[in-house]
C-alpha cells in the first residue's frame, strides 16, 4: 500500500503535543496490516451520548462513509455513541459494496454498544475504488472493542495516517463559566489537499457540555478560515471529513453558540482548528517550505480567496518557491488568470518585508538579492494587493518539489 | 536567461515540416543574445496590406503587447503591414516602460515601412516584469530590416522559442475555387500553458485572399476546440496570442466565412491549428506522455470541458500517469471536485481500450495489468462518461514529471 518509505517533513513541528484525556470518551486502536505492523484503525466510544457535528467534502464523488455521516448526523440530530476510522482503503467509489461494508460495521458497533445506528460515525482514507469484504472492518471492530480505554487520543491520531510523515495533534484548554474544559484534536492529510468544507480527516474532542447545534455552529464559524484556506495540490479528496465531538461531561450546558460563556472556548477551538490545518500543509507531500499568501485590496472576501488560491495552486509559483526563486512574474500571472476584478496597474507584491512590485511595475529600487533572500526562508509570506477594494483573505500552501512527484508516482491513492 | 540546457521532448515529432513560402510575406531574424547566439527575434513584413485577425489571453494582467494588438486590430480594422516578435522578455507587467518600448518599436517600423501604426503587430515572450530600454527592440528592428527576405517561416518559428525543446510548425494547402493556396503556421509554448482564447504565441500565414472578418471568424470558429483545449500546467500566460495573417495574393476574394468556396480551406486551417496546439502539449515542460481526455455524458459541452480540464490539471492524475500508474481513483477525485452535474453511480472510465470502471464501481473483471499496460504507452487516451447527458469535450495534456520541477526551478519566467 505505502509504496515507499517517507522521510519526515522538514516542516514538521519539533514535537507532537501530548493530548489531554477527554472525560467521557475512550479509544482503542488496531491494525489491518495495510501499513506493515503499525495501527491503521481506531475506535472512539462515548460513555454517554455526545454532541456531534461535522463538515464534509463537497466532492460529487464522495465516499460511502461521507454519505453515511451526513445521513446519520441528520437522522440522529447530532447524537454520537461511537466513531470508527480506518486508513488503507477509502471506501470511495465502491458502490453497493461500500454501503454493505458500512452497514456491517455499524451493525457490529450497535450490537456491542447497544446504541442506535445513527449515533455511529465512520470514516475511511486510503485507496479509492477497491471494495473491501463487508465484514472486513466489522471483524476488526469486534476484535479491538475489548481494548477500549487502552489507547490515547495521540494513538488514534497515529492510526489514521496514510502518506502523512508525522501525526497532527493540537490541544487547548478553556474556561466555561469558571470551569476548565479540555480540547484535543487530531488530523491526517498530506496530498489531495484542497478541502472544500473540511480537510482529509480531522476530529476534535472536548469534554464541554455543548449541544449538537452549538458544535455545528462552531464548525461553520471557523471552517472557512482554517481548513478551507489550505491547499497542497488543489486536489479535493472524496473523503474530507472534519468533526467535533463534545462529551458533555464538564461545565454548564451551552445551547447557544453566541452564549458569552463560551467566548474563551471559541477562541481556543479556533486555535486548535487553525493549528491542525497548518500542520497538514506542513506535511504537504514533498513540501520543503510553508507559504502563506495574503491577498488584500480585493473586491470581496471570496474574490480575495479565489486569487490567493490561484497563486497557492499555481505549479509555476510552487516550483519557483521550491527553488527559492522570488519569481514574482508568476504571481502576476496567477492573479491575472483568475478572471476576478483586479487593477493590473495598481498591483503590488511583497515577499516577507521585501516589496518587489508596486503600481503594476517592479519597484524602482528592486533588489533581486533581497527578494531571493526572503524566499530562502523555510516559511515565506507573500502579500499581494490587487488595488480594487478593501477585502482580504489568507491561504496557506507549500512548495512543489521532486518529492511530490516521487510520492505520487509510487503511492496508489 | 535559459537557466539550464533542455533536452528535446521525447514526444517531439520526428521531423519539423518544411513550411511553404507564402506569397506576399517576407521574414528576417536576429539575436538579442537572450539565448546565447541563437536567434530570438523575428520580423514579418507584408508586401501589400494583409488581413489580420487575432485571439488573445483573457488574463487581466496581460502584457503591453497584447493590449497593443487588441487596440491595433480594432483601430486598423484588421489591416497588417508588419509583425515583430521577440523572445527573452515578455514586456508584461512593465507599466509605462512597456508602453514606451512598444511605441518606439512601432515608430521604427512605420518609418522603415512607411505604414500606419495600427498595421504593426507586436508580441513578446519570456521573463515577466523586467522593463527593457525603450529603443532595445527598435534598434534590433533597424538592424535586421535590410535582411528581410533572407529568412524562412521555419527560421521565424525557431526565433521565438523559450523553454521550447523543438520548434512547432505545421502546413497544409487547400483549394479555393480551384486555385491552390498555402497555409503555414508556427507556434511556441511549453509551460504556463492553459490558454484562454489562444496559446502562448502562434501565427498562421496564408496567401489566400481572405478579408479580415473572414480571418477573425475562422479563428473564432476553431480556437475553442484547439488551443483552448490544451493544458500543460493550468497556468495561463500573460502573453497568449494567436494570429492569422492572409496576404491576399492568391485566389478569389472571400468576404464571408460561410462562403462554400473556403470549405476545403477551413478544414485545412483547422488541421494546422489543431496540429500546432498538440505540438505545444508534446513539448510540455518535462512531458513524457501525451494524454487526451474525452468526457462524455455531460450536461453541456462547457460542463464536459470543465470536467476534462479538471482531470487534465490534477497534479495527482498527472504524477500517476508519469509513473504509468492507471490510478483511476484519482480520476474519480478530479471529476468529483468540479462541482459539475455528474452521477457518481453511473460513472465509467477507460484507459485506451481498457474499461476500468462502470456504473460507479470497478468493473467486475478489472485487471490491473491491462490498465497499467494501457498507461505505459507514450500516448494515452482517457475516456470518462459522467452519466447525466449527451454532451462531450476533449482536452489534451501531458504528465507531470521531475523535469517540470527542474525546468521551473531553474528558469525565470
Amino acid at each position: 500500500m505505502a509504496g515507499m518509505k517517507l522521510t519526515k517533513s522538514p516542516l514538521a513541528p519539533e514535537t507532537t503535543p501530548i493530548l489531554p484525556q477527554i472525560a467521557g470518551v475512550e479509544f482503542a486502536v488496531g491494525s489491518n496490516g495495510f501499513y506493515g505492523n503499525r495501527n491503521d484503525v481506531f475506535i472512539a466510544r462515548f460513555e454517554q451520548p455526545a454532541s456531534a457535528a461535522g463538515v464534509f467534502t463537497r466532492s460529487s464523488t464522495c465516499s460511502a462513509d461521507v454519505d453515511w455521516c451526513r445521513e446519520a448526523l441528520s437522522a440522529g440530530q447530532g447524537e454520537a455513541s461511537a466513531l470508527v476510522v480506518n486508513a488503507g482503503n477509502s471506501n470511495a467509489f465502491t458502490g453497493a459494496a461500500g454501503v454493505a461494508k458500512n452497514n456491517a460495521t455499524i451493525a457490529a458497533v450497535t450490537q456491542l454498544n447497544n446504541s442506535k445506528s445513527s449515533s455511529v460515525f465512520l470514516a475511511a482514507t486510503g485507496v479509492i475504488g477497491e471494495p473491501l469484504e463487508p465484514e472486513f472492518i466489522a471483524d476488526k471492530v469486534r476484535e479491538i472493542w475489548p481494548k477500549l480505554g487502552t489507547a490515547s487520543l495521540n494513538d488514534a491520531g497515529e492510526a489514521f495516517m496514510t502518506t502523512d510523515t508525522f501525526p497532527k495533534a493540537s490541544t487547548a484548554s478553556a474556561s466555561i463559566d469558571g470551569v476548565e474544559v479540555q480540547i484535543g484534536g487530531i488530523a491526517k492529510g498530506s496530498g489531495m489537499i484542497m478541502p472544500n468544507m473540511a480537510t482529509m480527516l480531522g476530529y476534535v474532542f472536548t469534554d464541554a457540555n455543548l449541544s449538537p447545534s452549538v458544535c455545528q455552529a462552531l464548525l461553520a464559524r471557523y471552517t472557512d478560515s482554517t481548513f478551507n484556506c489550505i491547499t497542497v495540490d488543489g486536489d479535493t479528496s472524496t473523503s474530507d471529513t472534519f468533526m467535533l465531538f463534545a462529551t458533555r461531561k464538564v461545565g454548564p450546558l451551552i445551547e447557544d453558540v453566541n452564549d458569552e460563556r463560551i467566548a474563551d472556548f471559541s477562541v481556543a477551538f479556533h486555535k486548535v482548528m487553525h493549528d491542525l490545518a497548518i500542520q497538514i500543509v506542513r506535511d504537504g507531500e514533498g513540501a520543503t517550505k510553508l507559504v502563506d499568501i495574503t491577498v488584500t485590496g480585493a473586491a470581496s472576501v471570496s474574490s480575495a480567496k479565489i486569487i490567493a488560491t490561484s497563486i497557492a495552486n499555481s505549479p509555476l509559483v510552487k516550483t519557483a518557491l521550491a527553488a527559492s526563486d522570488a519569481n514574482w512574474g508568476r504571481i502576476v500571472m496567477a492573479v491575472g488568470k483568475t478572471d476576478q476584478p483586479v487593477n493590473r496597474d495598481a498591483l503590488s507584491i511583497s515577499f516577507g518585508d521585501v516589496e518587489v512590485a508596486r503600481n503594476g511595475m517592479r519597484v524602482p529600487d528592486y533588489s533581486e538579492d533581497a527578494a531571493s533572500k526572503a524566499c530562502q526562508a523555510q516559511e515565506i509570506s507573500i502579500r499581494v494587493d490587487v488595488g480594487v477594494g478593501d477585502a482580504q483573505a489568507q491561504v496557506w500552501t507549500c512548495d512543489l518539489t521532486h518529492g511530490y512527484v516521487d510520492i505520487n508516482g509510487a503511492y496508489r491513492t
